[in-house]
């Protein structure tokens, strides 16, 4: 098999087994699905349940990813290795003990804030950000121990840098774009992108509209120039892809993201009143059997085969060799088995 | 009968049948205890289950408080009314929507933060203090809706500011003194307490030790002259009691009261390794049955009997009857009889 590794490292979809089946037909070997925003533990275990139930009635062709091996495993089996993820802090509530709990239930990225203040971190709507709060400090030792990443991608820039130089081991943005190219709150200033390769961390970069430029009408090269820059920006070990696919999702959805339980009036977000639904996706990027056009638009933006393989999954795969086993367990090219 | 009314604005204890007898005992017509520090809002109504199981042993010493007028049925029954109040965000846990479930469960105080930084604003234990949060803001808003009373306590100066500020009702410090008698990052400075006082807010005078000039040793004349020079900062119906009494707890519990779940180290909070456990109260103030000892006090500092029942209970027993009935609904003379 001569394809290049294929990994998403951010989806959020209405699931369902078409959704599966594009994922195979575009030869997705793992994806990290957000299961939580704004759920507190028990219902975040409650979604878990209902992966569950999906890891069981299509088995041949999705399974729960734990560690890098499992990517080479669906890779070899012909299927999707899917990762759990949270965009909030809010499956922990205020308790550090739930961080080995979610880890040990699977949990692989948390995002230490979501858009608001947390308890660990402030988010990238906030009029100001203090940096990581005490419990942060706690919180990141703890996922750090255990294996579970932390990921800023809706968190504001002092925290990120905070997060950064505090994480015993590297961080990520699992999707986000660089600010410079597309000024947005969820884009990134050129110096923490710095910041975050010089550390060994990663960037996934972000097709949702409301991060590209021109939004729904940003052009393939325009986004694949976009990619060549930030691998001379960060690194070419850096930059993957955290397409930020939010598929057939009704708009209410994006609603609830955005407002959650923790206001009663509607908070806009990246939309508008006037354009307050789900944004329409690029052309060229509709669903996971898109891969191919990110990758061929990569090949004509100049990057060469390492750069491209790297791009579409062999920098996520080493980042998860890295990562997801506890402290002093991490292994460097793929042969961490960690039982759970 | 014309003793004054005798309100404490923040008891902690560890509750007993004698404890209820000795608030009987010294005339204390109404408390405001604490029922969650760091619980959750499942753990917050069992907490009230177990008041419910105390209202209903102890009918002749204490039933549940919910308006001033009940302060009044209190007196005139010669029994303590009891108030619910949190030390903490954390029953509402990320839920707007709680707040006024709270509220109908009987909840009339609730603290934006406890030390740290909570989703609503910022503790005083933080590094930093970027102000009310944009869930805080919404949180302000419906709280004043239901007549749930901001309570500043334990909160860092400029997250207390902004919620004097935002806050359309007056808002309470339970339970601090004026830092320019006692520096402590618990105490609170004069401009904030100026501002409190401007804004038709109260102070609860608080005899916890650590809050305390020379802590345990405290004299009753220093903390009585403390509390006329309060006045004098703030206005005479501006101060009252919240004497933070923890009672017959074990250092188990403040170690708890410190720790949470939200750290797997020890913090020492305003206690340190020498000396971590609860302090020793001062000799002048160990129970309930020892208001008289403040009340004399107070005299002997040369307040007059207005200002000295304004302190004992009067001035709580005005806020009381201005604050808790929902917003338009307020009454300025204890006419309240708002059902839940």
């Amino acid at each position: 098999m001569n394809r290049s590794y294929r990994i998403d490292c951010l989806q959020y979809a209405n699931w369902s087994e078409k959704i599966f089946h594009e994922m195979h037909e575009g030869g997705v070997d793992a994806v990290h699905v957000t299961i939580a925003y704004h759920e507190n533990f028990r219902e975040t275990v409650l979604n878990i349940e209902q992966w569950n139930r999906w890891f069981e009635r299509f088995p041949a062709l999705i399974f729960k990813g734990r560690t890098g091996d499992d990517v080479r495993l669906a890779r070899n089996t012909n299927r999707t290795a899917i990762f759990f993820g949270f965009q909030n802090a809010s499956p922990i509530e205020d308790d550090i003990g739930l961080v080995e709990i979610v880890h040990a239930l699977g949990a692989r990225f948390m995002q230490l804030s979501y858009n608001n203040q947390s308890l660990l971190a402030t988010g990238c709507y906030e009029a100001e950000d203090p940096g990581i709060t005490r419990m942060g400090r706690q919180v990141i030792k703890e996922m750090n121990r255990v294996g579970l990443v932390i990921d800023m991608s809706h968190s504001a820039e002092r925290s990120t840098m905070e997060a950064i130089e505090l994480s015993d081991r590297p961080i990520a943005i699992t999707h986000a774009n660089p600010a410079s190219w597309h000024p947005a709150l969820r884009n990134k200033p050129d110096d923490v992108l710095r910041a975050l390769g010089q550390s060994g961390g990663m960037l996934g970069l972000s097709v949702y509209p409301h991060h590209l430029k021109d939004k729904s009408d940003c052009t393939l090269e325009s986004f694949c120039e976009m990619a060549a820059r930030t691998v001379d920006l960060m690194g070419p070990g850096c930059v993957g892809i955290g397409s930020d696919l939010c598929q057939d999702h009704p708009d209410s959805v994006v609603e609830w993201m955005r407002v959650g339980r923790w206001t009663k009036e509607i908070d806009y977000g990246e939309g508008s009143q006037s354009n307050a639904g789900f944004p329409n996706m690029p052309s060229w990027f509709n669903d996971s059997r898109d891969f191919g056009n990110i990758e061929n638009g990569l090949r004509a933006a100049g990057l060469d085969d390492k750069e491209v393989s790297g791009i579409m999954g062999e920098n996520w795969l080493n980042f998860y060799d890295r990562s997801f086993a506890p402290q002093g367990k991490e292994v460097e090219c793929g042969r961490d088995t960690a039982a759970e």
